[in-house]
């Protein structure tokens, strides 16, 4: 593909293992509220590794009828702006809140729109097309200004913290009331709750995970304690030991499980105290063993969390200027558009935390630190 | 036993099948806060058919070195009150809430004494006895007045419709917000909840049960719709059809499971819309295959329910004020306090909805009506 | 004017006193979720004859040189929908949510819409103009069918049930938590905020006006109890009268206060409980002398209630289905569309309690009945 | 008197300027959860300057005939505890709650113990003694033990610490919500509030004071941006000249009024958003000219604070033990339990930011470095 001769080159993706960069029309602003976004990076996240492994997430699928471009987590410079945006200019940087919802059900109206059952989804199939694409139109509102001294790559970080923000507020930490917090699983999303659970004043987080490197990383990127569950005990077993080990009386006040497997689930149960809560944010098989009769008998609370909703990117914006979680450290490796797939590749052998693709025809100043 | 020379005669379970009624020395006012019941009438529930038939409950039993008093469901006349009493006199008609906590917990002090580790409940193992007593001792404060024209029979059920209570409020019912519940299980609990759900503003209530002569008790109890499972079909085609017959829309508000059948665990999991609330207030097996991905991706809120806290006792006194609820139409038989084991038995085959037994020697007025 | 010849006649006021109708375009869809609704019936509000005697209200006024249509109390029939609007179709009767949000601000997403500074909301100066007109044109979300054998008379009704609605769940009034509440001013708002407050679950409401009629009125609308001030008595001290006669123990658990006058803002204060709610939907003086240390120590909670937001209307339409308020008893007069300054005048000398106007040229079929 | 003779010698009041240092008998364990503590550092604190001026605050006095031992803000180390004591062990270093709530009525149940209608409060007229003497006896569960390296003279912080802890979680701050908050008064409360907002996320905190040398110290203190009112502009230019100059928008998200000054809950109002909270935590006049049209305008929602309930000491204790606020900067002198008339009289005369008072006979290590 030539890039001198194309408006919008984007990544399709057209079942398993079979992605093309084909070009398409520019965007044109069309609602007065409307921005167009020049994308510059895109992080890949699990679920791009889903899909380019098995065409699809959820029976929701891309085909060869239906290819779809795919990306979520973006960053970008304002293109251009309708004539009702006041908050954004030509040039500013930014980070993308990649769902636009219908603003008028009554999901969205009662300030839970990512539960909007219309909810525009970038790379979401059918027909919702990602933010692997030149310039990308959404809602003004849907992007936010990156503050002075955050880099486009440190942008694109907004959106697992928005992730981590909507599953940490949804068990409600706070100083003193949640004292403890146990997060299962320590990848970004982990990390990212390990980390924004401490700043919503979680005075105890105790990061558990198989992997003894990771929880390294974990205690010097948030100050968490570890757990590394014993594979011989049974998740009760090792529920009781994380809690011995670690003081935690009764239990944790509250757990983030970003694992998906079962048996953290269950442990999680085990690990609360009378009272607790915990939120599902990692996605892993669709039925569990699950033991309702402690969740009954402790009065626990369990929390699905879906995407993010309101205030979750502002949360993120915060703690990207406060410059109060090393978010940096999780970047790992940049890839070219042109090696999109290259990306996925690598992210799905398991090298690196957060890889991401640089927009097309970006050549970013910070190329050669990385 | 000889009632002329007895003091305190209870009803003693001394292992699975084996009770005696025994003697036992009268209660003494130690706490200037204490109260003395003359105990009137004690419900039979499920879980004393539990302790009946298996010596005990979830790992806490009764032994013949440690037998235990019977009875947690009970209604009585005010016999004595400790000097700092002031709410109550000798002859008041009571309703009794039968767990005291400790009172200076975290628990306790966050307004969720239910949840305190050191909860003294009636007729728990190993030593917190029950209320199959003639004179049961408690804190005054636990001891409700019946309102003028409640009948002590009725005050028996203040207990049942305080756990209604307690997870209905769990699920935030409320006009509008909560339009539709459904209740899966029409037994003394299921009927309850869902009569209290419409107390609390729910438009539209759904029953679901197999036996369908209880879905119509449902329906003229407190105006239930009905839902009979179709065993042919899989829990999350049943939630289909559900919604469906019900024009529920995306689904439920919320659902109280009070049946512990996980097939009705997992149908309610898919009967839900998105945001919805479940609380699980029925007790069945300790572990389920549980549909974690539909939880995760619709954001639902599972709580579990124990027992009941402040206020729940205030909204089932308040319901048997307004004789809102046809709560008298729950009461099947009456037995003697000699024929205790006659009420577990005719409860575990089934029998009646909610049966009591007289307090000892007492002679009910209303002996000839039922 | 010429009926034949125009097209959409409205009710424009021009300043104190001065009022024309005037035609107008007929409006168009120009949005996919537009709905135009054939105004049938526009209620009088006090806001219209504050508009009608003073040319404005809280620095917000009309002029000769913008001149503004009036009403936002309307109910009417479905004349032309957008392509994406599937909840309606020409010829549904409809209640109008009169307040068209901004949608993208941080209070629209969040839920409290009312609060969006880039409302329009109907008959609101400079330049939102209101339903005093044949056709008015509005997002579809915000037009709600009337349940069946709901009228379009009472569809208007909706509107102050909203305002109530809002009043109402501020406190949030539920069963047993909030067993008093207590509702100063006996007009319309006031009388919907008590007979709402029922709904959700008050057991006691105590209305409270200075006009006997008035409270024998809301006795028999929503079967409150009733409270007349001691003109002669401080507000404190009307406050422990009224305590003392409804025995309400340590005090109101909340307080809906819809008069706006300085002494039932003090008395409001007084007659809490400890720990107890209070809400302001009467508008009245700028500023009163307020019982800030009494509020202080008894650790209360005043909340402003401005019109209404997510849910509210769904209230309103939820007690107009069931029936449950007897609204049809507050309609007191319709007034011809032509002779809309008579029913602002008759309204503005106390006459009946809430009095309408036809919309343009609608012969409704109750027309004799009233 | 001779202290080698002497059992509990206690500061009493006995009228505005007249105290007496008497002896009295030492405290014993009669209930087995009591604790007894050796008072060593004792807070003076501004309600303690009102009873010595006044004799009383808000009519409830002392007297020759009922003189009162004063003092609440309290640390020390255990004398003795109950046989059902175990968290406390003699010679362990605590802070004193020094409210006794009683646990059984429904305020204490529902989790508002501090607004209990039978609280035995330190140092409250008619009879409940306070905390300057040498043996002071609780419930155990009121004192807490300070954390490793915590000095028992920030132990008499923990009291004023839990009084912002509970302002602030009454206004509810939380990262991205409540991202600007603005307390009015720099005095201990206010900064304390202002350091405790930013503990719970606040972004910016924006301190009031007429006192530029304590805004000065606020700076310093926790970070707070700070602004000196104009008393030549009325409250409402004061709002809107300081939203301007912190760049709030619309308004700041929360205000803490810890002023008491009618100007400051003037100003409050005007300075907050729409939908904003305020919480009133100084006392000051009994009632204050209110705008209470802009509170309903802007749907403000306004909250009384009263002591500290649940959790509120634990926050303190959090705060504490995490050294995340230098409250050893506001410690100013110590004065010997002889001169505590010397110590009221200091803090009336505004020297220093916290003063305390020696326990009785205590040498304490620190004496020579203040």
């Amino acid at each position: 593909m030539s890039g001198s001769t194309s408006t919008n080159p984007s990544v399709f993706l057209y079942g398993p293992g079979n992605a093309k960069i084909q070009d398409r029309p520019e965007p044109q602003i069309t609602d007065p509220a409307d921005a167009i976004v020049r994308i510059k990076f895109v992080g890949v996240c699990g679920s791009d590794v889903h899909f380019w492994t098995h065409g699809g997430i959820n029976n929701k699928n891309v085909s060869a009828e239906h290819p779809l471009i795919m990306g979520h987590e973006a960053s970008g410079t304002i293109h251009a702006v309708g004539p009702s945006v006041t908050h954004l200019r030509p040039g500013d940087s930014v980070a993308i809140e990649p769902g636009v919802p219908c603003r008028t059900c009554t999901r969205c109206k009662e300030g839970l729109y990512n539960l909007c059952p219309s909810m525009k989804f970038a790379a979401c199939p059918p027909d919702t097309h990602g933010t692997l694409t030149k310039y990308f139109k959404l809602s003004a509102d849907l992007c936010y200004k990156l503050p002075p001294g955050v880099s486009l790559q440190e942008g694109v970080l907004a959106e697992p913290l928005a992730v981590a923000a909507h599953a940490v507020r949804m068990i409600d930490v706070r100083p003193a009331k949640t004292g403890c917090v146990v997060v299962f699983g320590a990848g970004t999303i982990g990390l990212l709750c390990a980390a924004v659970a401490r700043q919503f004043g979680a005075k105890t987080v105790v990061a558990v995970d198989l992997l003894p490197h990771k929880l390294e990383f974990a205690r010097g990127f948030c100050g968490a304690r570890t757990y590394v569950p014993d594979l011989g005990m049974s998740p009760e077993e090792n529920a009781k030991r994380l809690i011995k080990e670690h003081g935690l009386g009764d239990g944790a006040d509250a757990v983030i499980e970003a694992s998906g497997a079962e048996s953290s689930i269950v442990t999680a149960v085990h690990v609360l105290r009378p009272g607790g809560h915990c939120v599902q944010t990692g996605l892993g098989k669709a039925v569990v063993g699950f033991p309702i009769l402690a969740m009954s008998e402790k009065e626990l609370h369990m929390h699905g969390a879906f995407r993010y909703g309101p205030g979750d990117y502002q949360v993120a914006m915060d703690v990207l200027e406060a410059r109060s979680i090393p978010v940096k450290s999780l970047i790992s490796r940049i890839f070219d558009f042109d090696n999109t797939t290259d990306a996925w590749e690598a992210t799905k052998r398991g090298q690196g935390i957060k890889n991401m693709i640089r927009g097309y025809g970006y050549k970013d100043p910070a190329r050669t630190h990385l």
